[in-house]
Formats: C-alpha cells, sequence, structure tokens
C-alpha cells in the first residue's frame, strides 16, 4: 500500500500506558518527539494517550491509520504480561511475531556481560509483528519497529524516555528524514535562539515585527525559566533560499537582543559560561548563600568542570560567612547578611580560600520567611572579584523560593559568564 | 439528557492548543488533572491533544461524547482570535454564547486596581456559550464552563496550569464528587508511600501477594530516581471499610520495608531529613566534591533550614580538600581523592570548619571522564561524621552524570537522616 503523498504530512503521537494515562508520569516523550516531527515539515495533528488494554490500543490505531501518514507511538514494549503492543498490532496486521534476531544477539551479549540470567520475559521483549523492520535500541532491549497500517506508517517506540530518544535520534529521525525528501518537500530551515535576562513580553516586543514581508516563517516562543527559546522555521523555497532566510532574521535578532543571547541550536546555558571561562584560562569560585550550593551544582553539570570551576563555599550559617570566607562581623551587623558589602566580603574571601582567578557571591531571601520592607523575599546581593575591581549588584526576583533560588543562580552564572566582556568595556 | 450511571465513569482529557501539540510547552495539566481523576475514582479512558483548529475540536467532542461520561478540557479560552473554544461549543449545541456577569464584574474590579484598559479581546474572554454553567475563575479572567454534550458531561479550563488548578480545585474537584455521589460510589480510600533506597524490581519482589485476599485494592509503583512511590487505592465497601484496608496494608507494608520508607501522601524526601535532624536538635554540614553543591541545594530546598544546616565546603579541586578541609595531601596521594580515606578527612574537616554536630562529605566518579578500572565511572565514597565514629562507605552507582550526581547527594541525606537510629542499634 503506498503512503499518502500529501504535504504538509500529517502525524499522530500515540502514548500507550496506565501510568501516563492516570497522570502517575508525566507525558514528557510526545513534547520531544512533536518537537522534532515539527522542525522536520509534519503537521501534528493529534496526540493521544490510552491505555495498555489491547482494545483501547487497537481502536486508536484504527482510527489513525484512516486520518494520519505517520503515528509514532511509544510505550507497551516492556516485558509484562500487561505489555501488548506487539501482540495488538500482529493481530491488527493478521500476522505473527518473532524473535528480532540483531536485538536477541545484542541481549544476550549485554546479559553474558553482567551475568545476569535471561527470564521468558525477557525473550517477549525482542519480539517484532512479522514483517515489520525492526528498530534497535542501542539504550536497552525492545527495539522499536515499522509498519505500514492502512495509509499510515506507524512506527513504534519504548516508553522509557532515555530508549525512546536514541531510538528516535538513531533510526527515526533519518528514516523521516528520508520519507519527507521522497515527497519531495525539503525540510524547513529551522534554528533556536536562547536568551537570558529577559522576560517573554520584553523579547517579543524587541522582535516584533521581525518577520515582516518574510512568507512561510514563523517564530515560537518558549520560557523555561529563567532562560526563554525563540525558534524561526521557514518552510519556502528550498533549502538554500530557506538557510539565507534564518541568517537574515539571525543578524536582526541579534542586533535586536544582544549579548542576551547565550547560544544557539541546544547549546546550554551552563556551556556557554563555561566556554567564555575556557577562553581566558580563569577559574572560578561561588560564595553561596541563600542558593545553598546551587550555582556550583549547575556549573558542575559540565563534564569537565574541573578545568575551570574550584569549589564553592555555601556559608548558610552567618558565623560561616565570617569563620570560613572571613566576613567581617561588623559588616553584617552593619548592613545585614544580605547586603553588597557582605557580597563583596564573600566573594573575595572564597576568591581567596580557593585560589580562583573569579569569584561571585550570591547572599539573598529566598523566602517564603525573613523578608523585611527594606529587604523583601526576592532581594538577593552578589558580587563579582577577578583581577580588576570587585563589582557588586542588588536583584529583586519574583515569585517561589524556588523560583528566586534558580533566578539568582543563573544571575551569579551569568555575571561569570560576562565578566571579561563587560570588563573590555 | 441523563447523563451514564455506569461505574466507574469513564473520563477523557482534552487539551486543546498548538503550543502542547508541537511541543513547545509540556503538557503538564493532564497529569495533574488525571492524577486527581483516578484518585475520585474515574477510569481514565484517554488523552487527546488537538489544535486551535475549530474543527479538530468539534471532530474530537464529537468523538468523546459518545464514548465517555465526562470530558475535562483545557486550553483555548485564551483572548485571542485563535481561542475557539468558547465558540466551537456553542455551535454544537446550536446556541450562541453572553458574556458571564461574574467573571466580567471581576474582570471590571480587577483593571480598575491595576489601572488597566479593557479591550474588546477582554470582552471576548469572559464569553461562555447560552446555556453552560460558569466556573469562576479566581486566578485570571477567563471562567470555565460545563455543559452537557450528549451523554458526557463536559467540563472546560483555561489551559494555563495556575488557573486551570484554582478552578479545578475551587469548582470542579466537589462537582466531580457530587457526581460520584449521586451515581452512589464512595470515593475510592487512596494512600501512598515514598520510599528511599530500594529499586522498583526489589520493592515489587518485596510486596508480592500483599493484596492477596483483599478484593478491589490495587498498587501502583512511579519511579521518581532515587525515589519510589507505592500507591494503593481502595475501590470497595463503605468509606471506612476502605480506610480499615488501607491501614492493614499500611502496617504490612511498613513491616517488608521497614526505614525505606520516609514518608506518606506526599511527604518529600529532603522534608524527612530535615525532621530527623531537627528531632535530635542536630546541625548538618556538607562536604561535597563530585555533586558540585548538589546535597546543599537540596537540603535548603527546606524553607527554615537554617535551623539545622550550617552550610558546604564544595571541594571540587584537591588543593580545596587539603587548604580549605585539611585533607591531607599524603591521604590523597595514597589513596586518592575519591576513596574512604579521603571522605573521612573531608567529612572530619567540614565539620570543624562549619561548627555543625554532624557531617557527610561526597567525593566520586561522576563520569563520563575519570573512570579507572578500580574506580569506574558511578564509584562514591562517603563519610558520616557526628558526636561519635566516623563511618564510610562506598557506592557504585549506575547511569549519567547527572543519575550519578544525583543519586550520590540523596545517599549523603540519607546518611544524615538515618544517622540517629543507626546509632542506637
Amino acid at each position: 500500500m503506498s503512503s499518502s503523498r500529501r504535504v504538509p504530512q500529517r502525524a499522530a503521537l500515540l502514548a500507550i500506558g496506565d501510568e501516563v494515562l492516570r497522570g502517575e508520569i508525566s507525558n514528557t516523550n510526545d513534547a520531544f518527539i512533536a518537537e522534532r516531527l515539527f522542525e522536520l515539515g509534519f503537521e501534528i495533528a493529534e496526540q493521544v494517550v490510552v491505555s495498555d488494554d489491547p482494545q483501547a490500543i487497537r481502536a486508536a490505531l484504527v482510527r489513525l491509520r484512516a486520518e494520519m501518514d505517520i503515528i509514532v507511538s511509544t510505550g507497551g514494549l516492556g516485558p509484562t504480561e500487561d505489555d501488548r503492543t506487539v501482540d495488538t498490532v500482529a493481530e491488527l496486521l493478521a500476522t505473527g511475531t518473532h524473535a528480532d534476531e540483531p536485538s536477541l544477539e545484542a541481549m544476550k551479549k549485554r546479559f553474558a556481560t553482567h551475568g545476569f540470567e535471561m527470564t521468558p520475559n525477557n525473550l517477549r521483549q525482542v519480539r517484532v509483528p512479522n514483517g515489520a523492520e525492526a528498530l534497535l535500541n542501542a539504550a536497552g532491549i525492545a527495539p522499536g519497529f515499522a509498519v505500514q497500517l492502512g495509509g499510515a506508517e506507524a512506527i513504534f517506540l519504548p516508553g522509557v524516555p532515555r530508549e525512546m530518544e536514541k531510538i528516535f535520534i538513531d533510526e527515526v529521525l533519518p528514516r523521516l528524514t528520508r520519507r519527507l525528501a521522497d515527497i519531495g518537500g525539503p525540510p524547513p530551515a529551522v534554528r533556536t535562539w536562547h536568551l537570558y535576562g529577559m522576560g517573554e513580553s520584553h523579547i517579543d516586543h524587541r522582535l516584533a515585527g521581525i518577520l515582516n514581508g518574510i512568507e512561510g516563517a514563523t517564530l515560537h516562543f518558549r520560557t523555561s525559566a529563567p532562560v526563554n527559546h525563540v525558534k524561526l522555521v521557514v518552510r519556502q523555497g528550498d533549502a538554500e533560499a530557506a538557510k539565507a532566510v534564518v541568517d537574515k532574521v539571525d543578524a536582526e535578532i541579534r542586533k535586536r537582543i544582544g549579548p542576551g543571547i547565550y547560544g544557539v541550536d541546544g547549546e546550554t546555558f551552563v556551556g556557554a559560561v563555561a566556554k567564555a571561562l575556557r577562553a581566558q584560562e580563569a577559574t572560578l569560585a561561588f560564595a553561596e548563600s541563600c542558593t545553598g550550593g546551587l550555582a556550583g551544582e549547575l556549573i558542575t553539570t559540565e563534564a569537565g568542570a574541573s578545568n575551570f570551576f574550584r569549589g564553592s563555599v555555601v556559608a548558610y550559617a552567618n558565623d560561616v560567612k565570617t569563620g570560613v570566607l572571613g566576613v567581617k562581623p561588623e559588616t553584617i551587623a552593619d548592613f545585614g547578611a544580605v547586603s553588597e558589602p557582605a557580597a563583596r566580603e564573600m566573594a573575595e574571601g572564597v576568591k581567596r580560600v580557593c585560589g580562583s582567578s573569579v569569584a561571585v557571591a550570591i547572599t539573598g531571601v529566598a523566602g517564603p520567611e525573613g523578608g523585611a520592607p527594606d529587604k523583601p523575599v526576592g532581594t538577593v546581593c552578589f558580587a563579582i572579584c577577578g583581577p580588576g575591581t570587585t563589582r557588586t549588584s542588588t536583584k529583586l526576583f519574583a515569585g517561589t523560593r524556588e523560583r528566586v533560588r534558580m533566578a539568582a543562580a543563573y544571575y551569579a552564572l551569568d555575571l561569570a559568564r560576562r565578566y571579561f566582556d563587560t570588563r573590555k568595556r
């Protein structure tokens, strides 16, 4: 049966599993898949979640195969009796199932390495419907598989996000890219800019009218506090023309936003901080109070952080501020622990005790208690010191304790990211 | 038209909006709603996400009204032309729309307070279909509303999570509780146990057969690494009988799992650590290496942590371990920075410099680089010291850098949680 050649191709996501259906786990798979399908150029027409019940799976597939060009399904490929996806698809195809040889071999090898014993359930897990094309699972046991269901190409993947993402990137993305190329439409050109230090409405305002006169291009905003993402999708002309539009908009966005852009296309905020420090061969230390260790935790999410990160002192109690960091008791008495003078002495103290070239201090009121009229909840004082003079600043962050702490840690990291730029000016 | 009286009542969740459909924002609303509907006693039969397109909304409602007893819809109630839910429902009911007076009044008052001007779009946002029952939105502008669609009661809520949750708790939960009471079934009795220190398969094994001979009770497992949750739902007899079953299972679960249970019904792991420390009037400090500050960050998510948490030294570089914590250079030379002797000196050092009564040290190989044959990636050494002798231990955690660090931080917190218990034995 030949697949539909309509453009854009209509895609549905089908998640199978009681845990998602009942809200016991969040359906993060669908956002992952939808974002990538959309970038490839598919129209995502529907997302559906159904239970492990074969009748429910069957009814959903029968409905979707009549309406969609592709279906991407996740879940129901586990080892237990509850996992019924393979059998249900085989029944729909009026065929049987067999063990996928490459997956079986990979499993045997894996189990032998770890000295595990294979159970009948494990053997169950490497089955695919006869006639299906297996998609090797390099991150787990159960292979994914692809079949033609009526007019739709249906792709089935495990529900474990790590395994699903691995198969999706290794096997499904190239497959769908080829499919679209066969149909004739070039994939849209896509670029995402990652921004720190501006609210969504502020970004929206700065970018107003930026697409005026450009056909077939759309901008999409996503907030993941405290950072924002702006995605441009250009579905126009050939790949080269679309790329030219992206480059033109890129130049204009950089002009309008400036150094608030810390990266593009998946570059991380922490990676940008690390890059700035590495470029200067600088080493970093933090003195943290209200963030409790979060700034250090964030910077060390970067593998190889030991090249530039020396350590932190989390001075939650005031006598740790004085005893370990050498903050003067009279500074705390005169100005309070949440003050720019205290932040300055914390930064200079941690630079000295950790032997870093740059140090940032954070001291604030994360709440919900501890606010005062002159220092309400959300008040955070910062200091950064390095080869030159020490600079201090005070910010008022909105939101919950968690939000305030996260905002403060990001602000501290951003001070480090921009330290050498701003020194030059 | 009278609503179906079948038990359990079948519920569908319908999310309306291109942002969710395209994966630009995660669909957290459905997990929130599904979990609560399931606990009330509904069978969640399906979750669907469709675009803002009126045809797609209409098709989904026409299909679901034939199959479901209730439909809970989110999204599409915003101020813009893209928000088409109200009009689409009105068309399905062959009626018009009107401004909901209480919502209009509330909006006027709100805008007057802030000195905002009302736009035609705002007026658009307080409309509901004629004949609908409006559900006041105390957290925003657009009211929710309930209508009968064929055999199904359909409830429409805004997509903004804060607004949706407010209306859901204020208006929808009482409404659905009454609905179920009318039909005759008491709500199920529910309890959730929170566990640390055991894998899901291990928990599964220990709890095998625990519901034998108990009718109408089900156990549900959820992993949120490194903790696990076990939820019991009892749909049997009257409320008192169901509660008795819950208590009986509670006693048995505690017997089988022991101190791995750190709380029930939403109590947090960090809260349990804080409780144990407060009960002993103990104070805590951390010496962290591979976790970069995560242990301190976690413990300070607890508001009021300053009562028991003094601070941390994040000794990422070896000379911070020696310089600030007083680890002997020969200890690192002889045993390595990732070793129990180093962990011991780190814990004793941070206890001294932070002046705490208890201190925990973490030093390990988080990966992906830095592993060695005798200390592979995932190897983490711990020490805890307090009033008595210092205890050390070594664990091998599996998974990514992020997983290893999180597992190590939780293990360190758990050492503190159980320190006084294990000392007594």
